[in-house]
């Protein structure tokens, strides 16, 4: 049997700016060199920024593509997952993980922290959606000061999960 | 070519208390007396409550269940659609509305409110999420104070959107 | 408790001979008036003839859309539901109905197929795709002579699933 | 940018004959020899088979699961992604491939050979479905004799859709 590898799913916009480039893209790297592979959505932004990063460390990208065309998937993209089921392939994309990284983002990433903490999956944010629920606070999203602390909170929530 | 009747969704919990039971009746009620489809995700807690309320106005009543067994929808379901794609299909709850009724719920909830939006589809809000972005109050979910008024303003929103 | 209606769907090709949509269209009004209820994929071809035949009758009529756009239905489908899931839609035309009838069609109606036979759903054949396994001929798919012989064998396949 | 890798599917039966299985894991070892990717639904039989081949070869494994729990993939899946979907995945795993590899299986199998032949993705069969529509035979499959014949063909069906 095989030892598995971590799964660490990065969420966020398909457009962003430089900062939150920057950010994913360091995010990326990081998960790489912990050895663990990146899911995610395959498009651009946040999304492709993570999967240069990760790649240029040498990392296993995984994208999980809305539509029917592999070619959609960014460049940095080494597995196209072609779902065709459009956004609802956000449920795939948090499932899949053992922990999730939100980078800002709008409503499709809401929806991916919703499945995530549907399925007890930890969210990590940096700089993301904050939740409350009938007035009262919802602290289920762990803030991360930064992209290595960020996945430093992923993989010790793993560990934790799946201890070897 | 046939006028097609409005149709609004009511999302909320599986499982909720008295008196969340009772504004999911009376909004189910509202909708079937305004000549609106009640479509939900067919189970139990507010989805059944809401369609108690519809049922006995006789409203028409359908039920998107997740799973491969039609007899798991609740009682009040007229027509339930059998997806077995599990919470995937959320997102059907939230597309096939024109507007969606938010009734407390939990991260199921959120993902719906979340695709409603990502589709510009109106979501009005009974003691459910608020949602904050990057530090910021999102006010996209628009707070109603009791089910006249949630079901009025879903009506508003779909005659301002789709005029006759 | 509701006394919950028949549902009958009807698959094919979103494009069809003169031929087929006469078949098709007489496929609905027999639907109809026989008080069940037409699911199908919403669209053009077989799917919008039935749903003609069956509006024209006064029948209930559903629309399983792939896209994300509800007025992407045909004129004669009363309540769309909008899945976005694309052809993953399939799943749920099939399993939603209690028995399903094929006229002509393509590989999406053979995945249609795949799908209500792998649930036990029975299925009745119109001029439509014929199976063999390993070299053996299948003969799962109940052959029909016309129209009202296809929805007799339809409603007396309900029948005998789910006395009353 | 990545040069990424070949991907092919193996689909087949959940339960399978020893000569079903050896024919399964041959076909896994010889897409791993060749240096392609193995996509499948992930569980037992044909899937588990193929996969045990494959990874016995040093090849990399991809399980897309129907449901929600990652533990439930064959040993042999180094990548499980958690669909939560059910048999809806069949979309995916037909769509995610570039070329198909079917062995016997059942209706299950026979949704991924429509959803793969409805992209225009080639379908390799060994001991498989065969298909007629309207009382002509369609020759859509292509047959295969062996394990490595099949291999074979699916390499030269990528190479000659995605030339270098």
């Amino acid at each position: 049997m095989l030892n598995k590898p971590r799964i660490i799913a990065v969420i966020g916009g398909g457009q962003c700016s430089q900062q939150e480039t920057e950010l994913a893209e360091a995010v990326g790297r990081e998960i790489a060199r912990r050895g663990a592979v990146l899911v995610c959505g395959g498009l651009s932004g946040v999304m492709e920024a993570a999967c240069r990063g990760a790649s240029n460390e040498g990392g296993l990208t995984i994208g999980i593509l809305p539509g029917e065309n592999r070619d959609a998937a960014n460049p940095y993209v080494r597995i196209p997952i072609v779902t065709g089921i459009g956004y609802a392939r956000n449920v795939i994309v948090a499932k899949s993980a053992q922990a999730v990284i939100a980078i800002d983002g709008s409503y499709g990433t809401l929806t991916e922290i919703g499945y995530a903490l549907q399925s007890g999956i930890p969210v990590i944010g940096l700089n993301t959606w904050s939740l409350a629920r009938d007035g009262q606070p919802n602290s289920s999203i762990i803030p991360a000061e930064n992209a290595t602390d960020a996945v430093s909170k992923a993989i010790s929530s793993i560990t934790s999960q799946y201890p070897d």
